[in-house]
């Protein structure tokens, strides 16, 4: 792990576009990238959840990080996920990933089973052997039913098994915990909207918010006035894009889950800024409605971003 | 699904036996179904969670469905799990399992992502559409999250998208919903291994028990005392399984998850039996100790079967 | 624990009627009772969930218990609940309960605040040893947070610290686990309405049923048929019993909590029947609209019973 | 609502010391009242859940509000818990706190039975209409299980229902969405022990913290930095605390539940530093033992308050 691979500051987990289809509509992807780095991130990651990772087969996989590496030809690090539910599974995802050219890789605990705290660090030990790129582990207790306990998170880190962290558990305690006993050189990062400036406070090295999608450049300033220690200007700029971040609660309660109204405002705010062309969901996700993507319309004006 | 397939009786779980490094030992996947043919059970489901479906790789899952398959040689039918996240997973999983011979596709709710009651319908509804063969609904609230709602089961299967019902979802008074709301033909089987006698009493067809694996013979006893009338002969039976099923408690909560000691237990005392060559479990559950596994060989022979 | 109590058959857990402005209806309360008896209950369990204990301030706690011992005068038990969070607020109301001359004691594990197994343990035998009449467990995650644990609740059973245990937790498996390990003359009640024959099969005792309030001639006719072995009546009268329970589904989730929807149907019914006088639930409830109440009263014509 | 108590700063939880039986030690409790005063806390909060509120039965509340009360003599503002699981009962206690004394009022959802957020909005709209005092939400779902729903909260804030919001779900986007959209006058404190930092760049006017018993002055200092926008102070201050907030990890998780580990902890600090003469806890909760007692004496030196 002494690779000089640098975790810091935006990099925003990549919406998959797709055709009307359900295809993997690669001219909307590569738009979406450019959009992406010409608003100044600092990397890019690439089948985390907000790229519905769960929903593309293996094959669309490969094909969005190879696109996507041969796109950015190594001018920003390419994180990928390898999302699945046990060790097995995602060394398959890994080794595909780093052959299709990925520069990290970022794995959760293991679902759908029951594990011990011991058998996911033996997993994150597993794969970091197996990977040969950094290894980042993924904290999401909502996809996975269990939070990344902070004792095995820095054992790992220390032992230098793990690159860093991605926390999108919402619990900034237990993120302060990791940021003040982790090993130099370990990555934090938040995956929350709301809290990229407290994250910041705390010591985070950076962040990996959906909402990057939308509006990247939003969360560059929020980054870069933490990093020059103006925190009433990181707040106010904050403060604007969690006005942004009510896309999500746009899609309604009675007819879709909460990971098809939050996917669905990103995409579809993408459409209306015209970066991507479809904002169609994968299955079997409910799409918005006209009524619901013209509220969202409604919140891209308020923000200054239409 | 006008498919003549009868999904009632004892269909359980086939564990999937592993050589010391993991790899798949088919010699012992096939003395396996031998030893629960032998016993009588009314059919094999491969790939489900009592199986480490959520371990295998792809390639794993589709050689234990061919060989299964290949050495049943349609003398019983065998159900394949079809285990992923969403629906366009899912269907790449039910497609190989149908090209490798299943005679039906067990799936269950998507996971990771959060879904809707009306996503969850719509998700089995593209599965029936595409796979070919009947559909069970696999309610497993543990692995995935979500319990299945009674109304959505029902309509699916009144509109025919559905065959059947595996519950290893615990609730027993949503069994009993299930049961008097269904339409004719069909099935309900419990998951449960404490419970067959009870969920036949309701009204049940079958169960799908992952101790049957070690003591199949005692679950067709259970299922025929059933169907006969006799239930203090299946009472008395189920009991004498349910003291059998102890030793998923043997392994130690302080090294490892309850799913390793469930797994680890069915297949150390498929060891000890003789049925299958190794108790090795997938990476990265933590294996029985020796002192385990002689309080398991303990249990087996309290039950008479060792 | 050497009481004589028998702990069998049906023992509802008694609303309790409020005028319109939410005072104690003492009048509809032994009307109430009397319809309880009158039916061939074998016992009483008031201040229980379904006597919105949760809702009643120690005043109404008391003349609740007083009015209803006095009326029974002997020839029934009645348990009394003593609903609190903690062990000295639980005594505070044992000995209440006690005072008025209750002939038992049930409570729940701590709860609101975290506690562990052996604090668990310790509240009982605490409980136990004060209390002067037997303690009966009631075990109701839902609502306390914590499913009791069946080691420790057979340990209780074997010192005789516990005369019992009231299930409300919806695992029949653990059900099992209980009544096959329990001590001599340890009673195990099942809360489930739609579960009163399974749970007979495997040993129960009885059943405290909250739609018992509604038709306890009904629970008293299943619970016979148990004793008599005549499963498939059994079957056949819980199976009536569980249509009726939809009842409990019809106050809409759209404005209120389960609780009310469950606590308002069973008084809107206990009304219509002409057995109290006001459906009032107690503050916060959100109350059932006329509409709804209408459709309580066509499944209570469905069943038989207006 | 237009009462001019002001809610901001530091306001700690007040500790409730017993005897060794288990008896309320006034002594105690009014020597913690002065070491917090003297270290220049804002407001007092007694009745709290690091007050063992729910574990006091009704006469040790009212005689912890009445001491307290009677010793600030009204030179801070001090709120009180009314603690319990419905309106009826909450209000029992609010009037029992306003006559003795109390300030304000602070309240949680109902819990032990399970309500819609609609109930939730009614029922601390008829505890405000009958206290007489302002009164504050109290947000903890570990207890309750009930996260407060932000719009609940921001309109009963509107309403001038709620005079403040004491956050205790660790939700901090949620909080932050709070401080975006509350009326103006309307408090926010944090409950986090790690966060008042975070809490205040957020907009939070102060911090409720447990740990704020031991080291009151600590508190003090953070809340005093962010307020004159020293950022860089008030984490490091911060994170000193954060180091001394391990002394909740001291009890050994195999003998006790989590909350008599932090409520012991606090008491054997406090004992440890003088301040109470003993760290008896409230049954049924487990004692720490003298070797982990030992253990949050290094703590304490090693935060240099020993």
């Amino acid at each position: 792990m002494s690779d000089p691979l640098r975790l810091t500051g935006v990099i925003p987990p990549v919406c998959t576009p797709f055709t009307p289809d359900g295809e993997l509509d690669t001219g909307s992807l590569l738009r979406l990238v450019d959009h992406l780095m010409g608003a100044g991130v600092d990397g890019l990651f690439v089948l985390g959840s907000s790229s519905e990772a769960a929903f593309l087969t293996d094959r669309a996989r490969r094909a969005v990080t190879e696109a996507v590496v041969a796109h950015v030809g190594g001018a920003l690090p390419v994180l990928a996920g390898a999302i699945d539910m046990t060790t097995p599974r995602v060394l398959d995802h890994a080794r595909a990933a780093v052959a299709a050219g990925a520069d990290a890789i970022v794995a959760t605990a293991p679902f759908y089973t029951r594990t011990h705290p011991a058998e996911i660090e033996r997993h994150y030990r597993l794969i970091a052997e197996a990977a040969g790129v950094p290894v980042v582990a993924y904290d999401l207790p909502t996809s996975v039913g269990t939070k990344l306990p902070t004792d095995v998170v820095l054992r790992l880190a220390a032992d230098g098994v793990l690159a860093g962290l991605k926390d999108s558990s919402g619990d900034e305690g237990a993120l302060r915990e990791v940021v003040r006993g982790r090993a130099p050189g370990f990555s934090v990062l938040t995956g929350s909207e709301l809290l990229v400036d407290t994250a910041m406070l705390i010591g985070a090295d950076g962040a990996v918010p959906g909402l990057g999608n939308v509006d990247p450049a939003g969360y560059v300033r929020v980054h870069r006035a933490c990093v020059a220690g103006d925190w009433a200007a990181a707040r106010a700029e904050q403060e604007r894009l969690a006005a942004l971040f009510a896309i999500v609660g746009v899609g309604s309660p009675a007819r879709m889950g909460r990971g098809a109204a939050g996917i669905g405002a990103f995409k579809a705010a993408l459409r209306l800024r015209g970066v991507i062309d479809h904002a169609t969901v994968a299955e079997p996700q409910t799409p918005l409605t006209d009524e619901e993507t013209a509220l969202i319309a409604g919140h891209l004006t308020a923000a200054g971003l239409l």
